[in-house]
This record gives structure tokens, C-alpha cells and sequence, in this order.
């Protein structure tokens, strides 16, 4: 149990008083419903001396990794109705050669997504990426009718859910001012965009778009929407990190299981220091929970 | 003096008092400081029979551009301290056989300006622009050193005039992360961005960057920066309208003129009743005054 002898030492360290129930894999039974309350399943992968706090090493990307692959089974072998995670070191990670550039990407290839988006949502706004990590040169290119379209139906379902009612979406253009009738870039906006919003309305689905990025985010219209379907990474992350920094839940949508994860990233700066803010993982575990409501 | 008719008809038909001054081009001298107080120019170029409310017209579209001639002339010839531009209507000004994007295109043409930039200010944030205008996809290809350089020298050149000190700058990465060390995009941060901030730097400006783009602009970072250098059009405007819309002040850098405008459209829906908000034009006039000081 040596997952287990990391968090004493840690919570010793601190003067935090550890109580949670530790259990291994073999001694775990969801449907038997023994684990009533907080239980830290312990898969054996890593230990105090191999740990330098706040620094990158294999040891702890390979123990991050295969921690993910765990969630991930549990959740396709329906022990556990969602996921949600903790922020995790790429460079760690990649040094203990599992090339993948985040979670969302291993939960896409594991759980055999056909098709999966991030959707970024805070009380302030709720954004969901056509494209996330790619260059900027490299958006134009992954733009399609079928993956907007894609987006478009996953941010409406998953917003059906959260708000248990239909959701009004906002569709953001590519180009400033939206292209201005062609006026800049290649007219994606008519190409891509205006087909997958017409497709989408003709089943039903309340859009507005393609909109000039940069008033589609204005605080009137911010109130009177659900979602923003936004095509590149910046575009989304801008508004939503200026104004709800922190307070931003990640979610993987399209994937089989619920998965949520917090917006921010591992702060080794401030590692086994207690001074680490948990607010967005409880966030992103009552967004779980409430998204897996039956 | 048919354009003094226009300004009458329009007071007249809302009931506003209509005391200013107006004067014709040849009747103009402003080393003589004859004109104390508020005076119109009127370089009569249309009459009310010409004009329809809210409707583009290639009449209204010459006369606008043939007042910001008139503007930039007598700017030129040193007549007047500083130009403020109300807004233009781009449809209108090209069926009138003027092929200007807008008003930035025809001072920077008409002043021969060597280097220009956009720049908008606000209370909430200050950004300015390497390209502005152009696709997405035209926008990777629009870096250069020379170029990010020259905003950046035109950024700071403008804080130190309005804040009288030495200014503090934020400069933008291109891609998601800044690129993430070359993992996203052609790293154009290191090719052009990171050269321009060192050569920057080495003449004593005050720079942090690139950083990535979607914290760049968090509340405690923009309440330390004097102003951002957004390397295209929507990473600056995104957070400018969301944070702050309708105060933005828009300056054109570089000109032998001090240039400011309001940063709204001509709003024609609204044409002619009275409803239109005139304070973004106000603070235009103000920010104006403040940078032509001796």
C-alpha cells in the first residue's frame, strides 16, 4: 500500500489529520456499496523516497498515468459512475513515455470516443472547443461542417443536462468581425460554420451565430446564454480565465463516463505546502455528480 | 454652407439647441486663436435632400471621407493638435469609390506613416495590435520581428505619454500556452516574438512575455500592466468588449498626428433620433487632449 504511505507522510508533514479509507483494487466492490464515504483506492505505484516535492520526475508522471488508466477502467467497467480529475504534469508524464498531450486526449483513445470535445464552464460562461492544442496556423485546417456540427450537439446535450431544460447556444466565428461577408480569411464562417449551425437548427437546436468573437462575449449576452461553441483554444480561454479565473470546471464531453477535471495546473511552486486551493476539484466533483444524476 | 443646413435640420427635427459655431475652410485660422469655444468646418459636401436616416449611401460616403481628409489636412499642416473620429460606415465610404478597410488605412496612407499600430484603451485594459484586420489564417504569416518590434516601441512610446512614467507592457504569445516550448504551432514565439522583446528590453523598456495568451489577462495581471501587445484582432478585443464594452478608446499610433476614435459603429439603426450614447466620443476627445499635451 504504498500510494497510502505518500499521503501520511505528506498529511504528517503538514499536521493534516488523515482519515480516509484506503483501499486496493482487489478489496473493491461498488455494487456491494461497502464504500459509504471518501475511499483512496491505492494501486501500489509509487513511493515517499521516490518523490522530490516540485520537481518533474518519470516516477510520478508514470504514477499520474497509470492512476488515469485506473479511473478510466473503472469508469468503462461502470464501478464508478463519473471521473473526476486532478491536474497532471505533461512533462512528467512524457518523460515516463506516455506520449499524450493531457487527460483528454487518454480519455478519448481508452474510452474509443467517436467523437469528444472540451467544455470549459464557470458561473460567469461556459465555453466548448472546436479545436484546443494545436498552433493557431493550424485551426483554419481542422475546421469542418461534421466537427462543428459534432460540437454543436454535444455542448447542447451537455447543457440540456446541467440545466435540465433547452439550452440557448451561441456559436462563435472564426475570423474578427466574423469575416465580415468574406471580407477576412477564407470564408470558414461560410464554409463551416453557417452549414453546421443550419444542420443544427434544422433538429431543433436553439443557436445564434456565426457571431464576431469579440462581441459574442459581452455581459448582456453572457446572461442570455448557456454555451459558446468556440473554435480554437484562446478564444474561449481568454473571456473565461479574465473573467472567472479558478473558478472553471473542465469537461470532457462525448466520452461514455462523465469526466470533469479542474481548470488550473500542478503548481509544483507551491508542492506539500498546504497552501494549494482546492475549490475547483470540488467543483468539478458536484459537476460530476450532478451530470451522472440518473 | 450645406452641411451647417444638415446640422440644423437634424437639432431642429429633435428639438436640441444648435449654438456651435461654424465656419468655412477659408475662415479658419487657428494660430489667430479665433475659435475659443466649440466650431464646426464645414467643407460643403452634402445637403439634407441627399441624406435618408440609417441608409448607406455613396453621398454620406464621400462626405464622411472627405472630412477625414479635410482632418488629416489640417493635421498635417499643423492646424490642429489632435484628430478624434466619430465612426464611418465602410459600405458606404466604398459605393462612394473609396477603397479604405476603414479610417485607420487612410491616415496611415494619407500621413505616410512609416509604422502604425492600433491601439484601444480603456479603465479596464489597454491593448494594442501587430495585425488587426486580416483572416486567422493570414495572421502566423504577418509576424515579424521588425513588426512585433515596432508595436511594441509604439505601445510603450504611447503609455509613456499617458501615464507619465515609465509604462509597464505584457506581450501576447501567438499560439495556446505560448506555444508551449514549440509544442503548438511554427514557434513563432521564438522566431519572432521572444527576438522582439529582448530587443526591446535592451533599449530599457519594461516587458514581461510572451505570455500565454488566455492568462495574460487575468484581473490581478491587468491591474499591473499598463498595456498588452496582442499579436491579432480578436485576442485583444475578446477581453476589451467582454470587460469593458463601449469605453474603449481606439488611437492610431504612429502618425505624425495624435489620432483617437470612438470604438462603436455608426449604429444606423438608431440614426437621427436622439438615442445615440456620445461618451465614447467625449473620452475620445479627452484621451486626445491628454496625449497632444505639450
Amino acid at each position: 500500500m504504498l500510494f497510502r504511505s505518500v499521503l501520511r507522510f505528506v498529511s504528517d508533514k503538514l499536521g493534516i489529520p488523515f482519515n480516509s479509507h484506503v483501499i486496493r483494487r482487489e478489496e473493491w466492490s461498488y455494487e456491494r456499496h461497502e464504500i459509504q464515504n471518501c475511499a483512496v483506492l491505492d494501486i501500489d505505484c509509487i513511493s515517499v523516497p521516490s518523490i522530490t516535492p516540485g520537481q518533474v520526475s518519470a516516477a510520478c508522471g508514470n504514477a499520474a498515468f497509470r492512476y488515469v488508466i485506473a479511473a478510466i477502467e473503472a469508469g468503462l467497467a461502470g464501478e464508478v459512475a463519473a471521473v473526476s480529475t486532478a491536474p497532471l504534469n505533461k512533462e512528467a508524464m512524457q518523460a515516463a513515455g506516455h506520449k499524450y498531450p493531457g487527460h483528454t486526449e487518454i480519455f478519448a483513445e481508452r474510452m474509443s470516443a467517436a467523437r469528444s470535445c472540451m467544455m470549459l464552464t464557470s458561473p460567469e460562461l461556459t465555453c466548448s472547443f472546436v479545436t484546443v492544442h494545436v498552433g493557431l496556423c493550424d485551426v483554419p485546417g481542422l475546421l469542418s461542417v461534421r466537427r462543428v456540427l459534432d460540437v454543436i450537439e454535444l455542448t447542447t446535450d451537455a447543457m440540456r443536462r446541467i440545466r435540465n431544460r433547452e439550452p440557448k447556444i451561441v456559436v462563435c466565428g472564426l475570423n474578427p468581425h466574423a469575416g465580415e461577408n468574406g471580407l477576412f480569411g477564407q470564408r470558414e464562417e461560410e464554409r463551416f460554420i453557417i452549414p453546421a449551425i443550419e444542420a443544427a437548427r434544422a433538429q431543433g437546436m436553439n443557436l445564434e451565430g456565426p457571431l464576431p468573437p469579440d462581441t459574442a462575449f459581452l455581459a448582456w449576452r453572457r446572461q442570455q446564454t448557456d454555451a459558446f461553441v468556440c473554435m480554437y483554444h484562446d478564444q474561449g480561454h481568454i473571456p473565461l480565465k479574465a473573467l472567472a479565473f479558478d473558478s472553471a470546471i473542465n469537461t470532457t464531453l462525448g466520452l461514455p463516463v462523465i469526466r470533469t477535471s479542474v481548470d488550473h495546473g500542478t503548481a509544483f511552486d507551491i508542492a506539500w505546502q498546504g497552501k494549494a486551493n482546492p475549490n475547483s476539484l470540488f467543483e468539478a466533483v458536484l459537476l460530476a455528480a450532478k451530470m451522472s444524476a440518473p
